[in-house]
């Protein structure tokens, strides 16, 4: 395959920048597969670009005719489908089922909110709530709605997920009325690119609502606004950074971050062994632990087991891990590819290694060499399959409060209690998403009244729903995805509240007629 | 009067400070009226007791409950409303109006949010939206809930509203579920120290849900942690440091800020001299720029009028100010008091110098001697009324900008168009209200859609409501207040919009049966 040079997408026009750039590498193979530099881009030009073209389109348009244009997005990335998929394979190490998790997701998070769009209809200001009487007599009146904020929307995206990161953001973003700049992270900026190249190809957006930066920021974070907003997904320590930018912090810019989550699945002590709920248990946490190798956000990183049950579940998940065989994901016999790439290999060796001083490995082995077919000896970032088993779950120092992004989770063991269960899900500061398998509502109810306000969402796995669930990992565009503290404090999706994060508040307040007359609430007779 | 000594009360206990401590002085006389020491405060053991045992006791009561808690809290205040009004003339130089302004919106604010506890009766769980169906099959369900953060709320208060300002917040903190620290302004913090004293005394809340610094903060914002919450009202550089704190960083702790705004008051070229709309400008801006000696977050800073209607704004204007006395606010007589410190007399003096480089004086004296009831000559905080004009009213420097705390505003002309009005309010970048006076819906509605992303609220003026409006200045707990930008990004009140800030929003996602179950959210057959 040739090696692609990857081009960023500003002022509505291509720009390749001015240097060599960065390399980006096959993670199987570690051949070259692409450069991408940004270098000269004028990122206040860019941004400017995109407050007055872009934002300037889209406010003119209505929720259904924004929708339309999302729809055309969806239908531009579609018909790329299989390039995408072979990008995502060759550039992030995916097998095509992680790349398609990951492209079809992008399509259909564009489609969802298109319909959202459609189904809003023609309209431009979104109200909020009912209308307020806010004197003793009726006249004087209050309504809040919803604008969108007049500046740029910059969405920095995380590696692992090159389509469906960018797509979930601006999806929103475009909804609500802002024009977007997407910057994807560089080592696995390919796939997005491309995605890039189909939407300005053929979405036919006006010009200045979609930019895309392909490769370093540069300075782009210094020419942020007041009208302007931020979104982020990736680590925690580049999330904090993020937010100790001085035009950040002037201009009272808001940041959604989404970060580092331990995310726990939680055994519940009613569960036999071999019932329904147990072996949703097994299912999913065997596949929330080797899909993308571990490589998503809302994998799970810890596995709270009572203590009576610790044998079977070390026994019944090392089945299913030994089904997940890894290999060259360009094979279809290849269900774990290698991580995306050289740092994230060395990033979880240098993690593994802190969490072992807490663990003991109960399936795996971390220095054994890997085999898999078409894995060539010595070449690629694999990484075994590990499970691991916490001495002490309580005092533990780092199975609670260290991310490793590989597939590996941690097995802690607890009393039977939900109050003990949550307890140690807590621990991990915030978190995306818990899950929590059992049968029986009290168990269910401690766990949500106990360990809601750590997480974005939790979700029970009960025989009821065996052939139904998703499983915690799929991040859907109904439910809000995000969670505080650790977790970055942020929140997307949702349905409209994600949308809501990209427009302002604001009361009106005046006389009756004209309030409901200005924001389109008048009563029908 | 005797000299008060301030205390504060943490861990369910009072505590006298160590030293000394602060001098706060009557702005009137200058005399001392109390003084205020934090030194010696264990921040770490006071938040962690508010954490642990306020947060427990609040989250075993119902949203009904907490009201009950809220209308203690009011009735407190009300039976001690007579001190507290006293105290305000005293330590913050503010007429019996503005007193009673600050000391019956605190009663008032607590009274609304303990009956919207009442209304949402005996229940914990919060539903946020319709129960979704998430899978093909009905079976697989979803429902978004509210849940307490399991932190503690610190809330940082401004100088002018001791009463209010702490008021507003703690209400929808605690209904929320969340125990407040709250800290006011030392300058005036007296009759914030009495609220806690009648509230402490009478109102009978749990351990741990109300505590009060009166004083310095000391090191408390180190010791915040991933479920606390920080609430801020003052100035944009206090609120820029607070969200510098490495614990806020690091921790993703919510930073709610509300500070500076250059509110301004559109007069609509539809609007003729002598109308009820002209009536009602003049009245409000009269009183918006002189209650409180123009010390009010939400005072008129600037006053965008028609061209050919300058010179007949400037004479009326003039007529409503001259009917303000100022003078020594224990009379009855005085309609505006001093300053509330020294600090702020100078500040207003400072800030003055800097507009007289972008404006002409139309309407008082920025050197004449202050004389009127009661005054003592050469002492006190006083300072004169004015009315200043920019001599390019696109082009000027500071008017847009700096926000000068005291009762003056400054008047910008345009040429007529609703646009050209817009352009001007948003030069203030973010601000919390903008007053519009027209009784034109077409007018209106373009305010309303190029204004809206930049402000909290917009104030419609009209004709029809001259008897029953309240004026941009008054902040309604149905209506948000807050805005973006240079006002602090953040968002209060508003009804349930304002608690659900304090909690965090979580998606339930199971079996439908278990997730109405434990959600409270089962059709009623």
């Amino acid at each position: 395959m040739a090696i692609q040079k990857i081009e960023s997408h500003v002022a509505a026009q291509w720009f390749a920048g001015n240097s060599e750039g960065s390399k980006l590498v096959n993670p199987t193979t570690e051949e070259v597969v692409a450069t991408a530099s940004t270098d000269g881009i004028d990122y206040a030009a860019a941004l400017e670009f995109a407050r007055k073209e872009g934002g300037a389109a889209l406010r003119k348009l209505t929720f259904a005719q924004r929708g339309e244009l999302l729809q055309q997005m969806s239908d531009a990335l579609q018909a790329e489908r299989e390039n995408l998929i072979e990008s995502a394979i060759a550039n992030g190490g995916c097998t095509r089922g992680d790349a398609k998790f990951d492209v079809d997701g992008a399509i259909g998070v564009l489609a969802y909110y298109a319909r959202s769009g459609s189904k809003m209809g023609d309209v431009r200001v979104l109200p909020d709530g009912d209308g307020l009487k806010l004197s003793r007599s009726p006249r004087f009146w209050g309504q809040h709605v919803w604008l969108p904020r007049r500046g740029v929307a910059v969405l920095i995206n995380a590696f692992n997920f090159p389509a469906w990161g960018f797509a979930e953001k601006a999806a929103c973003a475009i909804l609500g009325g802002m024009p977007v700049v997407t910057k994807p992270a560089t080592a696995t900026a390919l796939t997005s690119y491309l995605c890039t190249k189909a939407i300005v190809d053929a979405a036919g957006l006006p010009a200045g609502v979609y930019s895309f930066i392909g490769g370093r920021p540069g300075d782009m974070l210094d020419h942020l606004g007041p009208q302007d907003l931020l979104s982020f997904t990736g680590s925690a320590a580049t999330g904090q950074t993020l937010r100790r930018t001085e035009s950040v912090i002037q201009n009272s810019v808001p940041v959604n971050v989404e970060a580092d989550s331990l995310n726990a699945s939680v055994l519940g002590s009613d569960v036999e062994v071999g019932s329904d709920a147990w072996d949703l248990f097994i299912k999913e946490v065997t596949r929330e632990m080797t899909q993308k190798t571990g490589q998503k956000c809302t994998a799970v990183r810890r596995i709270i087991v009572p203590q009576d049950r610790v044998d079977d579940v070390i026994e019944a998940l090392g089945e299913g891990l030994d089904d997940i065989q890894i290999g060259n994901p360009t094979l279809r016999e290849a269900r774990m590819g290698p991580l995306a790439s050289k740092a994230q290999l060395r990033d979880v060796k240098a993690g593994l290694a802190q969490l072992l001083e807490d663990t003991d490995v109960v399936y795996g082995d971390p220095e054994a060499a890997i085999e898999g077919p078409g894995i060539e000896a010595g070449k690629g970032y694999f990484h075994p399959k590990l499970l691991l088993k916490a001495r002490d779950a309580h005092g533990a120092k780092y199975v609670h409060n260290l991310e490793v992004f590989g597939p590996m989770a941690t097995i802690c063991a607890y009393g039977g209690e939900a109050e003990e269960a949550s307890t140690l899900v807590n621990k991990g500061m915030g978190g995306l998403v818990a899950s929590v398998y059992t049968d029986s509502n009290d168990f269910a109810e401690t766990m949500m009244m106990e360990s809601s306000a750590f997480h974005g969402r939790l979700y029970f796995g009960s025989g009821k729903i065996l052939d139904h669930a998703m499983g915690p990992g799929l991040v859907l565009p109904q439910c809000v995805h995000g969670g505080p503290g650790r977790a970055g404090g942020g929140e997307e999706l949702g349905g409209m509240r994600g949308v809501e994060h990209f427009m302002q508040r604001t009361a009106i307040q005046g006389a009756r007629g004209m309030v409901q007359s200005i924001t389109g609430t008048r009563e029908s007779k």
